[in-house]
C-alpha cells in the first residue's frame, strides 16, 4: 500500500488540530476603553496555546521523519497510525483545561488539568513506541532494507523516556502542582530534544539521500 | 480523470470531520476546586467521541482501500463519492445527540438519538454499496483489469449487511432503547470486521504489488 | 509554475467550507422527553445545509475539471483563483441567514436572506467567467495546445447564464419572496446541469486520455 | 528531505486559517423584519475579514513561490517554517479585535486592536526574513544552484521594509489611531506589491521553466 494517502490524511489532521487551538483566542470580556486589561488577563490562553503548538508541531515533525524512512505501509500500520492520531486529537481538551484553571487559579483544579495533559501525552508517546516497534520488525517497509531495523531498535525506547517524564510529572503533582506543571513543560522540551536525536540518527543512516 | 484530487479532497473532508468532533470537548461547568467532578460528568461526550472516531476512521480506511484498487475515475464516480461524503458529514449531528441524551438520561430522547445515528449509518453504507457496484461494472477504472469485477462482485453486498444490522438496531430500540443502542455499537464493530475482510480479499488479488 | 499546490490549497479550502457548514447542526433546544419535536423544528438548517452542500460540491467539481484541462499555471491565474475562493467562502454567511429566517418565518427577512445568497452566487459565477476567459486566452497553460481556446471560448459565457438566473431571482423577490427563493434553488440545479455540459465538452476534446 | 509534506502541511494550515475567519460571519442580532439593519451593522466584521483574507492569501502566495524555488528542505528549514506558521495562526486574534473595536467605536480600544494587528504582522515578516536568509545561505536546497543565493540576497530585506511599515504604523497610532490603522491597511497592500516584485525576480531567474 502506498504511503501518500496516509501522509495526506495525517497532515490534514495535524494541520487542523494545531490550527483550531487558536479558535480559543476570542475577544476578551472588557470594559469599553480598557481592552488592553482584558487582553492581559488572557495570558493563560496564550501560554496554553504556545505549549500545545510546540507539542503538536514537534509531534508532526516526528511523524514526518518517521514516514520518510518508510517506502510503503501495510494495513496494520495504517491502523496504528489512526490510533496514534486519536490520542493526538485528545490534546485539545487538556489545553483548554490548563488555560481555564490557570485563569481561575485554584490549585486543585490546576493539578487535575496538568495531570490530564500529562496523561494524554503519555498515551501519545506510547503510540509512537508502537509505531517504532512495528517499523523495527518490518524491514520490508523501509526505504533502505535493514537500516530501519537498526535505527528503530536503537530509538524505539525514546518514547518510554517521555512516558517516564510525564509519569514523574504526575507523581510530582501530589507534592506540588506547580512543580508537576513545570515537569510537563520540561517534557515538551524533552520531546524537542528527542526530535533532534532522531534527526541525527536518520542523518547518519540516510546521508546519501538527505544531504543536510 | 486522475484520481489524486478526489483523494485529496476526500482526505481533507474526512480529516476535518474526524477532528472537529473533538471541539465538543470543552471545559465543563464546574465549581472551583471540583474540576474532576465536572470532567467525570462529561463521559457521554467521551463515549460519543470514541464511537464516532472509530466509525469515521474505519470509513476512511475503507475509502482508502477502495480507491487503491482503482487507477482512474470518471465523472459519475466523482459525483457518487460526493454523495457518499455528504452522508458521512451528517454523522456529526447524531454524535452530538447521543452525547446530549446520554447526559440527560431520558430514555425516549436516547432512543431518538441512537435511531438517528443508525439511520445516518444506513445511508452511509448504502453509498458504499453504490461505490462498490459502480466499480464492479466498470473494469476500465481498475488497477488490474477484471480483478475488481471479481472482487467487488464478491463484497458489494457487505454494505447491505451493515444496513441490516442498523435496521435491526432501529427495530430493537422499540423493545429496549439500550439494546438498540448496543446494536449500533455492535454495528460499528461489524464495520471494522468487514474492513478486515475487504483487506484479506484485496490482499489475495493484489498480492504482487501490496506485499503485506 | 506547477499546478499541484494551487489544487491542494483549493481542495483544502473547499473541503473545509463544505464541512464546517455541518457545525450548525447542533443539539436543538428541547423539552426533556421531546427531542424529536426539537429536531423537526430544525428543518430550515437541514434545508440550507443540503442546498449549500450541493452548491459548493458542484463548484468543486467545476474547479476540479477546469484545472484538469491545464498543465501549468502562472502568477495571475493563482491570484484569480484566490479571488474566486474568497467569493466561495462567503456562501457560509447567507447559508446561515437562510436557515435563521426560514425558522423565524418573517417574509421581509427571508427576502433579504435569499437576496444575499443570490448576490454571493452571482459573484462566484463572475469569478468562474474570469477563470474561463483567462484559460481561453492563454493556450500555453493548456494540456492540449489550442483545445482549451476552443473549449473555453465555447463555454465561458455559461457563468453569465448563472448570473442572469440569480439576477432574475433577485428581481422576482420583489414580486414574491418565495418565487425568488425557488429561483435561487433552480439556479443551484442549473449549475449542476452546466457541470454536465462542461463534462460532455471536456469528454469530446480529451477523449483519448480520459476514457469514460 | 522531500519538500512535499512540508507544503501539504503548510497548505492545510493556510487553508484552515483563511477559511475559519469566515466563521465570525454569524447571523446578527436583529429585530424580526429588520434583518438588513442587523447585517449593515456587521460591516466591521466584513472589513476585518477582507483585510485578513487579502493578508493571509498574499502570505500563502509568498510561501508558494518561495518553496517553488527549492528542490528539497532540511530539518532546520522545517522548523523555521513551523515557527513562521505559528506567527500566521496568531492573525486570527487581532482580526477579531479589530472587528470588535470597530463596532464599539472606542478610540483607545481601536488603537490597541490595530497595534496588536501590526505587531503580529511584524512577527510574520521577521519569520519570512528568516526563511529568505536561510535560503540565501543554503544553495544546496535550491532548484538551480547559486540562483537562490543571488535572488534571496537581493530580496531578503524586503520583509524588513514591511517591519518598518508596521513599526511606523504603531508609532503613528500614538498621534492618531485612525492614521495608524490606515498605515496597517497600507502595509497589507505593500505586501501585495512586494509579492509582485518577488514575482518579477523569480521570473527572470527561472524563465526557462516557468514561462509566464
Amino acid at each position: 500500500m502506498k504511503i501518500e494517502r496516509l501522509q495526506a490524511f495525517s497532515d490534514g489532521m495535524y494541520a487542523i488540530l494545531i490550527t483550531i487551538l487558536v479558535l480559543e483566542f476570542v475577544v476578551p470580556e472588557y470594559q469599553v476603553g480598557h481592552l488592553l486589561d482584558g487582553m492581559l488577563n488572557q495570558w493563560p490562553i496564550f501560554f496554553a496555546y504556545i505549549l500545545s503548538y510546540v507539542y503538536v508541531g514537534t509531534l508532526w515533525l516526528f511523524h514526518h521523519d518517521f514516514f520518510l524512512s518508510l517506502k510503503q505501509i501495510d494495513r496494520k500500520l495504517n491502523i496504528i497510525n489512526m490510533v496514534s492520531l486519536f490520542t493526538v486529537t485528545l490534546i485539545n481538551y487538556p489545553t483548554l483545561l490548563v488555560a481555564a484553571t490557570l485563569k481561575r487559579g485554584n490549585i486543585n483544579d490546576l493539578r487535575v488539568a496538568f495531570m490530564t495533559y500529562a496523561f494524554v501525552a503519555m498515551l501519545i508517546s506510547l503510540t509512537y513506541f508502537w509505531l517504532y516497534s512495528y517499523a523495527a520488525s518490518h524491514s520490508e517497509l523501509a526505504v533502505k532494507g535493514d537500516m530501519n531495523k537498526e535505527l528503530y531498535s536503537r530509538i524505539k525506547y525514546d518514547p518510554w523516556r517521555s512516558v517516564a517524564v510525564y509519569g514523574l510529572a504526575i507523581g510530582l503533582m501530589w507534592l506540588s502542582a506547580w512543580l508537576g506543571a513545570a515537569m510537563v513543560v520540561a517534557g515538551i522540551i524533552w520531546h524537542f530534544i528527542a526530535y533532534m536525536r532522531l534527526g541525527r540518527n536518520l542523518h547518519e543512516l540516510h546521508a546519501p539521500e538527505h544531504k543536510k
